[in-house]
């Protein structure tokens, strides 16, 4: 399949981008500072760009997001703000635009995060977008068929326990490997609306 | 209790009053239309004067949200944020802004409905705008105990059924007094990080 990758230059981006790869498939990467197609997603306009130069795919695959992280007593309304167009936003605006021009039997895959359903301190901008990303996939899902949509929704990475584990005490991690593996499910797939917590 | 009702005047906001008024709690009611207090939520700075002329109360009850509905392929980034702006960041701000002025243990309730689940076509900025309040309520619970925080998550209600029951086909409808004593078990009760689904 010819798939977009969008956020291919993060941790999670370049395992996916291995993963796809290693399936056999004609990868296009997007990314604000690095891969084929250097654009911002978060400004809508240059989502239509990265589609007008992708031309048709068959599955648009985001490991793109960002949220602030701060007490409840210090988000302001800008970081929820913040948190809501860098990693909610965003992704419902390549599914937006991406319905009219991807394959007729196409798939999109976003991320969230274990966030959604499992809090920690200072996570709670994090969770509200993750919460809200797995609820508009479920909505989405039942609009677009035969086109799919699913989430993939990982606890922290084994590969970046040394940063973050402090921040998820006795949660087992999971790999990169299996994490990627939920996007290979979601894309080669038939499945629609689900969220892959992992 | 003494306990701030935003959205008093609407379906909901009307059947808790009632509610509320029967248990013997002194009732501060908050609307853009109509209330004690005038005030319109999604400022801010209105949301610090509603607290300031409060004074300190043990409850701030929500039953306010407003989301636009259309099928996914017409919503545009600002139907997503009016969304977000109308049901999601206005109620963080209610309790953002009252955890520093409501009483030691005192309880926030918020509001967010059945498409964050089960969605229905053309409600994917509703279904998002739950899936976020639900996740924030989890999240927010961890980090503002002794204070409490609950969502109350209905579905159609029985008596609105007439003009929204063919959105709903086959789900059973909820008793607004049903709804209303969600919220009841949230104020009066001791659970914190729970969304009532009903």
């Amino acid at each position: 399949m010819k798939i977009l990758l969008i956020g291919a230059t993060g941790t999670l981006g370049t395992a996916v981008h291995k993963a796809l790869d290693a399936r056999g498939h004609e990868i296009l990467t997007v990314g604000r500072s690095g891969g084929d197609l250097r654009y911002d997603i978060t400004d809508p306009v240059q989502v239509a760009e990265i589609y007008d130069r992708a031309g048709r795919v068959d599955a648009v695959v985001s490991a793109a997001g960002h949220t602030p992280f701060k007490p409840v007593s210090e988000l302001t309304p800008e970081d929820y703000l913040a948190a809501f167009r860098g990693k909610v936003l965003c992704q419902i605006d390549l599914v937006r635009q991406g319905i009219s021009r991807i394959a007729e039997r196409g798939s999109f895959t976003l991320i969230t995060g274990v966030l959604a359903r499992e809090p920690i301190p200072a996570g709670s901008a994090a969770s509200m977008a993750n919460g809200a990303v797995e609820a508009f996939v479920r909505a989405a899902a039942i609009e677009i068929a035969p086109q799919r949509i699913n989430a993939v929704s990982p606890t922290v990475f084994t590969e970046s326990l040394a940063d973050y584990g402090a921040y998820f005490p006795g949660m087992p991690p999971v790999d990169l490997a299996d994490v990627a593996g939920a996007y290979i499910r979601s894309v080669e797939g038939a499945q629609t609306g689900q969220v892959y917590a992992l």
